[in-house]
């Protein structure tokens, strides 16, 4: 699908390598992996489920056909046809080394080959290479299918073509890259995090706080601004009416002060390892890493929704990707045919996790948001798109009426049949079917939508295309048996005769 | 309203000072400001403003009333009745020892006084007072009234009860108030920003990056996962199932090699703060500062919300305090007896800048979910509650009938009369009416509920109170006449009787 990449190999399958994965195939691409790891394709599989789950609630957008995954016991096989090869083997450069010279030994000359590095320089990964000025550094972060960040390093062998091609690449997967402009070790998120770790390695070993502590002083406090403001757009709101530079001014001379232990560093002795190791237990332990793994992603997919509300960040980022999800499923849904002797299914939802009420069950406001997209897809069909929209034209639903036949359930994958009942100049009277795959009704709704100019707030007939596309499949429409409850309204039951016990 | 504390003070009207007036007055706690600087109202009002457009978003509580505001030109009024002093004067430790001795000068003896002080140790600021056992650092994030977490930092002088009873008073302003056991210079959360500061500034003088390069580092990778986790959480996750002692072997060397430039301090030269300036004003000029506060709020809001509907870190805090939010109205609602001859209004809604569609009106399914809150409002009324629903008994809603009679705005305050149009034992009819400030009517809502024994999945007869509460209702109920459209269907309009133009 991409207009970039047709096939990927990954070499390496561990987190990191297993999230690349993931973040490639559920965008639609191709991926051939090749890990001599024993358990490689069981890890891959699992970080794969977690990818699944996570775009399912992640994007409202449908998912994309996911691309063809290979596993390869010869690492020249899964590069031989590739247009791109990330490497992500452990952080040893002799290691790197090797990999790199049996990538280029198989691979075609113009396939680019990003390493998932966080220390190594590319210049370092390039040492000895055939052809230095195609190998970079591409370090993702940990889970590679949800955060978006991708530090992109070149060296001065590589040209701004071959760094504008792995930034198209990758732009196109939903990742975020971020070129770096000049090689140093550790890059530039890794220096910012190195900081902190040494930092808190110390906190820990002079008894200061726990690891629970210190994760609190950052997931209560600044942490919930880095989400979405880095550090220097922070200190600038700080810094109020005065600006940036009163800001440096004030906190200029705490650099002076001993606010740190940076200028050491604490040794690793066993006794520390044991320390954190046992703080952590008592901090985490209670859940299991698989279910940390998912609470972590409920929370990047909360966080990434809600700066996509504000097209905020990597909320934007998100937004992208959501609307290259929508385009993708338009171009595949554009060779059908509709026939317009039976109701239209013009809309799939699935049911997220954060749509449930207390008994577990999609709460009640989430099947009208299904069925409001219902009738957006309807109106799409029939021709309402930005250019109608524009000319301050809109259509309002004015009357709804939806009957509950089922309890649905999280991740349920549901499908919308949608019935024309009837239509004049200025309304549209729809039914909507909601049914899970067996086909089973979930819900139905009837909407009586009213055309209006919405500068002037009042109804209006509607223009081009509406009417012909109306028109067009009327006589289909109108051939469809209307089930019983159409039209129907709530029976009124009365009052008690008598008390109730 | 708070149980621990009637009256605050808080001198220096600031970012800080006002960010705590705002986070003590929404409370319901009032507040006595003494700061000599001419701008002080303005700046403190302005800070309420945002606060206030803050905390309509962040709660889907009602908002309590807000406590008293008084401005004070002496510091001895502004702490007279006080019960908790708050002091957010500039970073000068002779400052803040002349600040806090006309403090004592003038407070009753077991009033508590917290320091907003980012650096400075709860003995240095003790020193030379009457009562140092009353003085401690309380040291919180900005925005203060949206970040919860609040350093609480006491020295040998301070008591273990004085310690929780500086805890418990903030807890009650929906803070997370984290107790450092020991005093460091700048305790823990500015010790790790000070780390990433000055790495940050090295990056920028050596020209690897800028100020936005370095910020988007933070917020599209791992500032998305400190909003949730800390560091060492999520370097559990990433050691993955080799645990967190691997994780520290595998990336221990890196503390030996150079990856840092912590060792150094770079000079704050003319030069280096102007390169800042300039890169800060490229980066986010294009905002104000004023804008970039409403950013900043609106995506704390929209991640606070996600990690509570996650029940997560900051997330819990706000459900705390969104339940506490709810109980005070309830309290504040208990004395009204209802009049049931005429409609119940048992649920207010604030229409949020998210519920808004592509017209700048509130979305379609947003409808519903104001009525099916005003619905769990009426439930609630006649008894049921979690006591009611742990017996494995619920309500389903198997019909909604709505009408759409106008376009509602964003912020606008709702209210939802309820008038019951029927009921047996095991069902009931409902009607809501949805009206804004002025009354006019927005929408109506007709449902059918069925009342069911969730674990046999079937519908079953209502228990006591449910029928009593029907039935004491009942008779003034059915004294209201039922508007035209009750027990209305959506009406059949046909085909064209020709092409429409």
């Amino acid at each position: 699908m991409s207009q970039e990449i047709n096939r990927v190999a990954c070499i390496g399958g561990g987190v990191i390598g297993g999230g690349w994965v993931a973040r490639f195939l559920l965008n639609g691409i191709d991926v051939a992996v090749h890990d001599p790891h024993p358990d490689a394709r069981r890890i891959v599989g699992e970080v794969l489920d977690n990818a699944r789950n996570a775009y399912r609630r992640l994007l409202s957008a449908p998912l994309c056909a996911e691309g063809a995954l290979t596993f390869h016991d010869e690492l020249a096989d899964a590069v031989a046809d590739a247009d791109y090869i990330q490497e992500s083997v452990p952080e040893r450069l002799d290691l790197k080394h090797r990999v790199i010279a049996a990538i280029e030994a198989a691979v075609n000359p113009d396939a680019l080959i990003g390493s998932s590095t966080s220390g190594f320089k590319p210049s370092e990964l390039q040492q000895g290479a055939r052809h230095r000025g195609r190998i970079f550094v591409a370090h993702p972060f940990n889970p590679v299918y949800l955060v978006p960040l991708v530090e992109l390093v070149g060296s001065e062998a590589n040209s701004a073509a071959v760094m504008d091609r792995a930034t198209a690449i990758l732009s196109e997967t939903g990742m975020h890259p971020l070129l770096v402009r000049a090689e140093i070790d550790a890059h530039i998120a890794d220096r910012l995090l190195e900081a902190v770790w040494r930092e808190s390695l110390w906190l820990v070993k002079d008894g200061i706080a726990s690891t629970q502590e210190i994760d609190d002083a950052i997931r209560y406090g600044f942490g919930l601004r880095w989400a979405q403001m880095g550090l220097f757009e922070t200190y600038r709101i700080a810094g109020g009416e005065a600006g940036m530079k009163h800001f440096i001014g004030q906190f200029g001379p705490a650099l002076k002060w001993p606010w740190t232990k940076l200028m050491d560093v604490p040794e690793l002795t066993d006794e520390l390892v044991n320390e954190i190791a046992s703080q952590s237990d008592a901090q985490s332990g209670a859940h299991s890493l698989r279910e940390l793994e998912r609470i972590r992603d409920g929370n990047l997919i909360g966080i990434l929704q809600a700066l996509r509300a504000n097209n905020w960040g990597a909320g934007q980022t998100l937004r992208e990707m959501n609307n290259r999800f929508f385009e993708r499923a338009k171009v595949e849904a554009k060779d059908a045919t509709p026939d317009y002797g039976k109701p239209l299914t013009l809309h799939r939802a699935e049911v997220r996790g954060d749509w449930l009420d207390y008994n577990g069950h999609m709460t009640e406001h989430r099947y009208l948001q299904v069925f409001g997209d219902a009738t957006d897809a309807f109106l799409g069909h029939i021709g309402m798109n930005d250019a109608y929209r524009a000319q301050g034209l809109s259509v309002y639903t004015v009357e709804t009426h939806i009957r509950h036949l089922a309890e649905t359930a999280a991740n349920v994958r549901l499908a919308v049949q949608t019935t024309l009942l009837g239509y004049d100049d200025k309304r549209i009277h729809l039914l909507h079917e909601m049914t899970d795959p067996a086909g089973t009704i979930q819900a139905t709704a009837e909407h009586m939508l009213l055309h209006v100019d919405t500068r002037a707030n009042c109804a209006c007939p509607m223009r081009a295309p509406l009417g012909d596309k109306l028109a067009a499949m009327a006589p289909g429409q109108r051939s469809i048996s209307h089930p019983d409850h159409a039209g129907s309204a709530i029976r009124d039951i009365g009052w008690p005769a008598k008390e109730m016990a």
